[in-house]
């Protein structure tokens, strides 16, 4: 039947009718994910049409993310296609989506949620915030009634701008700060502003999973960098960027997530100068730089940047006030004007009212006095963690700071149904691969000991112990 | 030297290479917006390389929106490519941005803003928002240390739904309700979910201004549908979706922006049945339902959808509060589930402080007088408007509702000395041109009654009657 389409056709739209018919085939699994499609050749002589119209349908198979290219080797089938089967009665038969992995754990209802790397609310001063609140109505009393522009409220930029220029000597001037809804948002119109299909996206390993999903989404090639205790091997680095142009560098080297590592003030200083000579950028994400239990981290990369090519993110969102998500962007005007533009599309600028409260929140003495009971309520969370650990061979290293243990279980347990057990005795945590570009990393977990109490700690962390145990042996007694 | 280049590398990375270099030669603009490029058959043999590697270099030069194609007439440079000259020494040589026509005028300081569809702060109740913010705290003491849900708060989605159910007769769940930072993100989300490059989308003639530039920034083929007083000519809406298969139809068919026109029910009710009769989805955006002067408006076209293929853009954020931005979305699950996953990606929900404010303000008896005193408000305020402009012989029909004035001034009018000179008067307005997706409509003008004083519209009526004429007659004495 499709022939027949075919043959009475003009050429024209050729090509888009042996599209819509791969598509088809695609779609009803025919080919299956990874599968190889025939040859250019093979179709255009099953088809009886020119080969390069064949061409031209597989090149927009691409473009759809419906198949992928090996060098050579030819077309093969996109594992997840943006055309799941059941969706074919769906009004929209070409949804362009990609998925979230951490979001969807943090669907799952739980009691002990190891998964989110997130402050317990009772640790924050919440009577606190609503007289600041108050506060807030009295300065502004029509706050509610003004949108903020796209950039963001300008008297919080000039705030945090000089609280940057203090604390980290940053060379910045308001105009190349922007306020954004979390740090989700920054990472997101970064990505969208940066990185086309084809480009080439240097990303740690493991990393901050939702940063995988969205440069997945934006079609670059991502290459992973392995993140030790010692931070990156800068000699492969150095290959990298002069071998494969990397567009960018995502990374989060202060009490990195998922492992807690901190790259050192001389890796720091180096891979700015690598960056500006082969003209890769740096987007630096530093969501819990003020979690530390003993020593203050290094200065930011932003702040040994004088060519402009480090993209500073950081979120307050985390322990500051999860329910206002407040993030800031800092990088160059040459940089900026584009995120501005490619946010005003994606909305008019974070809520004003969430940027005054935030304003006059941060910068009062009380917050930083909560700041500092935080950073010992967490300290002895990590350690109640470890402790409750330490009767297992399991193997990580203990962080500095931050939310996270990054825990390398026995190779013998299976990870799956490991995660599978754990969600029916309402235990969630992070599994390593999702926090692997490669996907791999299969024996590793991400445990947060920020989100439960003392208490919860202790039971979750003894039930997840048992569980991994008996996985492991069959026969031992829960 | 290019040549070279080419001449001694391996084929597989040949057509990458042509790519590049015509990609410089792009930039240096040796070809200009909307020029004709060279044939794939010329550029092979000035190149010495096969068709199939130049074709293959023009795919990508299209794929990344640097040229574009007329139906088989060639290959054309795309006018706002996205590499502009002075960013070639930018860190960012391929940032992938489009821009917001709109915003730029926003961003514009004028002392007479007819540009802004937006009410004017003293008209919201400025005080009793802070008695119903406290109110919120008391609540929720923890509203500040929580994070919404991707797709947000339970309890306002269960609300506004039994709301839509009352009111406009929806058949809702709130599973089928998704909150979001006000109806910028909903059409973006929205968009970035169903539209891919090439797919057909209706638009309205006019029609709102980001809406236009969400759509291009998709790479989506947009085909203008004329709206009139009389609404829409669904035969011709028929005849396209029959011949083009429009992926969907975004209409704002309420106090419609920029007109003021409102679309019949009967309209309403046969163009929901063409929609799922052609399987295309009606995208329909419903920002200024509430401010109609004598009559409700007829119900939405969700009201009348049984199919599931109308999905409604409820903005709350122009005339209840502005700095919460608050808009929901409401689709069936099989769309729901795409956008939960896209959001997920681009933030992580509407912070859970203004949905929760939002809930008991909106809902308050309060809220519903102020709505009351609203609409009295702004009638007057359109009635000034209509006198001041009375005394001219520009064009004009009195809208029933919403923000503005859809004018249409004299041809002879050179409308961009107008927006010039107005500027320098401190008056800004909306150019017909960017509500029209093909960018003509040039002697139309948006003038919104809704965000200046009774004062300040007449004055600047005046001040903007007076530069027309003169415009028009330059002898004549300001």
């Amino acid at each position: 039947m499709k022939r027949e389409v075919l043959s009475n056709s003009h050429s024209d739209k050729l090509f888009e009718q042996v599209y819509d018919y791969l598509l088809d085939r695609i779609i009803r699994e025919e080919w299956k994910a990874h599968e190889k499609l025939p040859s250019v050749r093979t179709l255009a002589s099953e088809l009886n049409v020119h080969r390069l119209t064949v061409f031209k349908a597989f090149q927009l198979l691409k473009q759809n993310r419906h198949v992928y290219v090996k060098d050579k080797s030819g077309y093969y089938v996109q594992p997840n296609s943006l055309l799941p089967v059941e969706s074919m009665n769906d009004p929209i038969v070409s949804a362009y989506v990609h998925k979230s992995h951490l979001s969807e754990i943090h669907q799952v209802q739980a009691t002990y949620q190891f998964s989110k790397a997130l402050i317990e609310p009772n640790l924050l001063p919440n009577h606190y915030f609503s007289e600041y609140v108050k506060k807030v109505f009295d300065l502004y009393p029509k706050v509610l009634g003004t949108y903020s522009t796209t950039q963001g409220d300008q008297e919080l930029r000039e705030a945090l701008c000089s609280y940057y220029i203090s604390r980290y000597h940053f060379h910045l001037s308001p105009d190349e700060l922007m306020i954004t809804s979390g740090s989700q948002e920054a990472i997101d119109l970064v990505a969208r502003v940066l990185v086309k299909p084809r480009d080439v996206v240097l990303i740690e390993r493991p990393t901050y999973s939702p940063a995988i999903d969205v440069f997945r989404r934006q079609g670059a090639k991502m290459i992973p960098i392995e993140i030790s205790p010692h931070g990156y091997d800068l000699e492969q680095v150095e290959l990298l960027m002069q071998k494969e142009k990397p567009r960018l560098f995502y990374l989060n080297p202060t009490f990195h997530n998922p492992t807690g590592y901190t790259v050192s003030a001389e890796q720091r200083k180096r891979l700015v100068e690598l960056a500006a000579k082969y003209q890769c950028l740096i987007v630096e994400d530093d969501p819990c730089r003020d979690i530390y239990f003993r020593d203050e981290p290094p200065l930011p990369f932003f702040s040994y940047d004088t060519a402009g090519y480090v993209i500073y993110l950081r979120s307050f969102s985390k322990y500051i006030a999860p329910g206002l998500s407040i993030a800031t962007v800092a990088c160059r005007p040459s940089i900026m004007k584009y995120l501005i533009q490619a946010k005003s599309l994606s909305d008019s600028g974070a809520p004003l009212l969430n940027q005054k409260i935030f304003l006059h929140y941060f910068f009062s003495e009380r917050m930083q006095q909560h700041l500092a009971k935080l950073r010992i309520a967490l300290a002895i969370r990590r350690e109640i963690m470890e402790e409750e650990l330490s009767v297992t061979d399991w193997e990580w290293s203990s962080p500095p700071g931050g939310f996270n243990l990054w825990v390398k279980l026995p190779d013998s347990v299976p990870m799956d149904s490991l995660l599978g057990k754990c969600i029916e005795q309402s235990i969630t945590f992070v599994p390593g691969a999702i926090c692997d570009p490669q996907r791999e990393l299969s024996s590793w977990i991400r445990i947060s000991y920020s989100y439960l109490n003392e208490q919860q700690l202790r039971d979750g962390v003894r039930r997840l112990v048992r569980m991994v145990r008996q996985l492991n042996n069959p026969y031992l007694e829960i």
